[in-house]
């Protein structure tokens, strides 16, 4: 069966050293001779203020090589894959034209890779969400100019959240041109705060153990972009923007419930055009496209998604390379074939990432 | 059928001013008398540092009148409600002795309603978490004198998680003597920390709009909370402890996938001594009283909650008086009625709660 994972992770092997260019740290290196790292390993690092170098995550060649990947892909039989860059190379934080260039080295090398296997990878591109006009020029150049079905933007921009008018513009343009825009966590919430504004380490203690702030920031940061295009009625405005958030949504599936019923009993704290949050999900009638990846690690939490956004509006992404997500794409969603219509589990598996990214029909048989 | 709540709060009605008693502010207020407060009604409000009151919610009488509370319970069909303060009330940031005194009065009250009404009451006290010895001497009060079956405690205090030696250390008394802990978020990540860190207007948006600290703020607390016990061993220290998570665990149950995961490809980042948070949940063999409450507002996050904890593991909850409640207590529940064998939807409207609260057999044929 096709498989298309809409959520997986690359980079290029080598890049200038931003650092030095822009005459300011901050930025993201990928260090292939940091100390203990082997032949196939390289180490993500930060450069900071003081010239040191701050490592924090290990990864391996199959995040830059696309013949590792090839291979990986064979072993795991994914079909076609979604390229897109780690959210910290973002950059945000940076100056617009800085990180405007750096997402346009990512890009064109997202670009090389996919127009070498196009049957097997397809871009997304990133752009420097903290420029409203630089951001829709790299938007229209990726979509006009690489061939990108769109992009990759974070679940906020320095705190701001998605229902802000800077972004809301960069969407409208999305919308206008067709281009699809994957929602991904980073910079989450007491934990990106922290690393700004200097909290107390006891402060920051709240989610410094247990790798909270990737299981329990990340989750909650996709609740809260969520809850900004519903609430922020940005769905509304575009209904035509195809929208998908990763990891299954994070925690709002699973807190739709309260987070309907917080409307419904307190609309004097929601705009009084806001609907109820269920309107978005399945139905012929929801004024939304608006999708989810399958990546929630436990078949319940799959079935809840079924159930709430319709097999048409999740599709499958791993977050390939990288350990948390799902080691063999798929894997979980072929678990529920015996309990879904074979249409359904096509859906999943490939039908519709094939309509977020709106690929041409393919012989082996997309359902869309 | 038997309905028992465990989760309802309730003030008393009047209380001496505690800022001009402790000689600084911060502190909490029912005002009956502020501006379009009709009868009935009252306003919660804080004291501010130059004298001037914030003014937060609107409540009605319900919230402190134990007439109209039994007629409400008549109506909905509650038999019993289990009376926890409202968590504005915790004060874990004041100075402990005058936290420890306002616990003191504020488990009287819950006292003496309680043994007006026996049949329909059950308290559970507030402590002062931020002082160990003076939270364990109001915990042994609350059951040896007061003849509580447990308290009441928040989240975090003042930004320590529940893995804190310091906490450790209460619940360990809480387990020596019998006392069940219920968990209920308060002071929530981003939200309570600008309130104490001066934080920029900009960052405290993250979650300013759509009600998001109660909505996305305080699931995530709980998630943190339950981490913390598990990942922190606090349930392998203490498997006698009955502890029961309020808001059906947040966002736990929908992210638990990802969580044990997380777990399972990272365990540098965990404890060695950590377990899969799914040994704690449904099983014979689970090592740990861990209950939830059943307040989701949504059929299908409870049903994940009946296959995750098992329904002698979810207690009815219903937030009374609060408009994020559950109006009528148990409607969810009932809902499931056709899905369910008889004896789980005992468990969820009264077995569970009876089990956690370890209320002696009814003749009214608890099921636990």
């Amino acid at each position: 069966m096709l498989k298309i994972d809409l959520h997986t992770h690359i980079l290029p092997q080598h890049w200038p050293d931003w650092t030095q260019r822009s005459g300011y740290a901050g930025w993201i290196e990928l260090a292939h001779d940091a100390p203990g790292c082997t032949a196939g390993c390289a180490r993500l690092q930060r450069s900071e203020a003081d010239g040191s170098r701050t490592s924090f995550r290990d990864v391996r060649e199959n995040l830059w090589n696309p013949a590792v990947r090839l291979a990986e892909m064979q072993t795991t039989g994914v079909n076609l894959q979604a390229l897109s860059t780690v959210p910290v190379m973002f950059s945000y934080w940076a100056k617009a034209a800085d990180a405007y260039d750096l997402a346009r080295l990512l890009n064109d090398h997202i670009a090389s890779v996919s127009a070498s296997h196009p049957e097997h990878f397809v871009g997304l591109g990133t752009i420097p969400m903290q420029d409203t006009s630089r951001a829709i020029r790299e938007l229209e150049r990726c979509v006009k100019e690489l061939g990108f079905p769109g992009v990759q933007i974070g679940t906020n921009i320095n705190g701001v959240n998605l229902d802000d008018p800077g972004v809301i513009e960069i969407l409208t343009a999305a919308e206008s041109i067709g281009a699809c825009v994957f929602v991904h966590p980073w910079d989450m919430l007491q934990f990106g705060l922290h690393a700004r504004a200097g909290e107390s380490a006891r402060t920051m203690n709240r989610l410094a153990r247990y790798w909270m702030p990737w299981l329990v920031g990340m989750p909650a940061e996709t609740c809260v972009a969520i809850c900004s295009v519903i609430f922020g009625g940005v769905l509304d405005r575009l209904p035509r923007l195809r929208v998908c958030f990763s990891h299954g949504g994070g925690s709002f599936p699973g807190t739709l419930g309260r987070i309907a019923h917080g409307r419904a009993c307190r609309p004097d704290l929601f705009p009084a055009e806001s609907r109820d949050p269920r309107d978005y999900l399945a139905g012929p009638d929801r004024p939304a496209k608006f999708f989810v990846d399958s990546l929630v690690h436990d078949i319940d939490a799959l079935r809840l998604l079924v159930r709430q956004f319709g097999s048409n509006r999740i599709a499958l992404g791993s977050d390939y390379p990288f350990p948390l997500g799902e080691d063999r794409p798929g894997a979980l969603i072929e678990q529920m074939k015996a309990e879904l219509a074979s249409e359904c589990v096509t859906d999943l598996l490939s039908g519709s990432a094939a309509q977020f990214l709106n690929l041409p029909p393919r012989p082996t048989g997309l359902h869309s």
